[in-house]
């Protein structure tokens, strides 16, 4: 088999399709976030992100990078080894005490990911349940259905957010056999919510464990930032909350939480876990600064939300589409791939806004979309150019986009 | 079901079998490395560490704390998206460059971790290769085995480092199915080495694609730290090598390398690669201070290789047996769960000095073993200090050993 031309043909299908990805080359400006100094075809020039996942800008607190360049003076760089051989450091140690506290729980694990840690996680808790049944949303995130996947039990999939079809599901499941359902808070791509309250009664009728993602809500919702489970106050009755330290923690890495025997359990079996050198001291030591920061400060928060506020309302009096949501999430809808990347493209080259254009596999086909994340850092000057750059892209587009 | 009963029993269970794991809450001293603060019930001590993977110490390099401590200054502590969504920053660009060039490929990719690497990449390169067959040496890590179990094609295990076996599977597959052979340069526990050359010429005469995960091997061997494959003049032959920025180069984060359109192909495909927050900034550019650094230093792959020397002479002259190996890696065999928890103890309460005792699953059950790691920073009193620990304790448990 000649291995280079199928994978040059296939590559030549993606492009094509019009889904080919050309990584935007950014250097993010930390003095002067959103604003990142863009390198493309030998050219470079200074653009404001208006899709980052740095949500709350944390990524760039004076606190975090403090406690990241502290840590690595004092500790270095890397932890050295897995958790198990000489990889755990105690700003693990610290970092997962926090994590647990966050959400009202008795112990939390770290992870490499938020991806790793659905992956590994579900896979672990499910292969180890014997007779263990998956329920899981339809619209769960490619890393929940990893887990669900790999860990190669029986599995159910329901209709998004449809309670009728879980509990329709649920109970043609013998009662005796091991249960989880695994859902996310905050839907990534559509910014909409779950009904949590609602799937931990059917969880409990049916004495289901639930698995609630909430790595696009940690940091932003909840009087602590313990996200949209600790905002209705659902968190004691969700069995794992999984969480991120990459989006408005601003760093990287995942976790979950839970009573100390699951979180014990999951540790002892998840081969994600074991086998893989540990997220860096400084790394923690960033994330533990933020965590704890955005505890008690609720000023990113509200601010977060009150710019978010702004651009949809301008969205609505501009008449661009976007999806409703009650989130910090604006979907633009494009349903096209090739027409989402010219559009994006006239923003970058005409407005020096950068907004990547969503496509397959992140989004299905025919569902391409714009998706703006407003940062309590993008300031109402920002907010304006947005508008002007968006009213003079839909003007040249808009026909098609409504085609 | 009474899940947190099922959990409880199952830890237990762990725990009569002596596998249940500690993990050491560790403080790494960056100035004195491989001194760090252990705490343990309370109590504060300074240990040195003997079983870590920042096998040459890079990990406290002042190149690679200068460099992450610039980068997260100048760009904040994270990178704020998936490499397609914002996440790329021009330091994984340039470490990508850097990684490719260090193997003498035309491109590299980077993931959170060598395990993602090599979950992802072997996956979605099965997966995605119509027809395609695995052949995967028995003693391959567990990423690895996660990565052909994930991508359920056809798979063979050949026996370790057998190059007969492994033609009689080649020789039955139809020639024209896409074959894929993955194995490792070093293995991490054992301490030993692949025929790499044969294997290439078995790949060759059976036109098979080529694996190999360099991890134990990248930074430490081959002129420019290029790994074993480097040494040997067998870069060429192989399709993928596969690397690790978590041990030898000090940090974290995983690679492949191999032709543009090879990483291209599983770049495009790689769940585990797309939906995951990309590395820090400040990682990657202390990732790439240290491989730039060990590209053209010698020092620390002599000095390191000198102190491994020294170690398995005064071994042989003490009467310690370890498993003979041509690399880095000196594993006591102890082959007891409950025992290898006892010396290691020993050596940790008496003699201040750290070494994990290594168990199942990482290692098989009866196989259980102490892994030596010595780095170029572990002086010659350090060594002596060492030396007289083990006798006291071989002195006292050996008996056990033998029976």
């Amino acid at each position: 088999m000649d291995y280079e031309s199928y994978f040059a043909r296939k590559l030549e299908e993606l492009k094509a399709e019009g889904r080919y990805r050309v990584f935007a080359d950014l250097e993010r400006i930390a003095e002067r976030y959103p604003y990142a100094l863009l390198r493309r075809n030998g050219i470079e020039k200074e653009v404001i992100v208006w899709c980052a996942n740095d949500y709350l800008g944390m990524g760039r607190h004076p606190l975090t990078i403090q406690a990241m360049r502290e840590a690595a003076q004092k500790m270095g760089v890397g932890a050295g080894g897995t958790r198990n051989i000489s990889g755990t450091n105690h700003y693990h140690v610290l970092l997962e005490q926090e994590l647990a506290d966050l959400h009202g729980k008795e112990a939390a694990l770290l992870f490499s990911s938020g991806y790793v840690a659905n992956e590994a996680s579900i896979s672990s808790l499910a292969q180890n349940l014997p007779g263990c049944v998956i329920f899981s949303d339809e619209k769960n995130h490619a890393s929940i259905i990893q887990g669900v996947r790999n860990s190669r039990v029986e599995k159910y999939i329901f209709r998004h957010n449809d309670l009728k079809h879980l509990e329709d599901l649920l109970s043609q499941v013998e009662p005796q056999r091991p249960k989880l359902i695994i859902f996310e808070s905050v839907y990534s791509m559509d910014g909409d919510t779950s009904p949590i309250k609602e799937i931990c009664d059917l969880a409990e009728k049916y004495q289901a464990l639930t698995y609630i993602d909430e790595v696009h809500a940690v940091g932003m919702y909840g009087h602590q930032g313990g996200g949209i489970a600790q905002m209705q106050g659902q968190e004691d009755r969700l069995n794992v909350i999984e969480g991120t330290l990459g989006k408005a923690f601003g760093v990287v890495g995942g976790y979950i939480t839970g009573s100390r025997n699951l979180i014990d359990f999951v540790r002892s079996h998840a081969s994600g876990f074991i086998f893989t050198t540990s997220i860096p001291p400084a790394v923690a030591a960033a994330a533990l600064a933020s965590v704890r920061h955005l505890k008690s400060s609720q000023e990113e928060r509200l601010n977060h939300q009150k710019r978010v506020s702004e651009v949809k309302a301008r969205l609505k009096l501009m008449g661009i589409p976007y999806l409703p949501t009650n989130t910090h999430i604006i979907p633009l809808m494009i349903r096209d791939a090739h027409l989402c990347k010219q559009m994006t493209d006239a923003l970058l080259d005409e407005h020096n806004i950068y907004v990547q254009p969503i496509n397959y596999p992140t989004v299905e086909r025919g569902t391409e979309r714009i998706r703006l994340t407003p940062s309590p850092l993008h300031t109402p000057e920002m907010v304006d150019h947005l508008m002007n750059a968006l009213q003079d892209v839909w003007r040249r587009f808009a026909a098609k986009v409504a085609a």
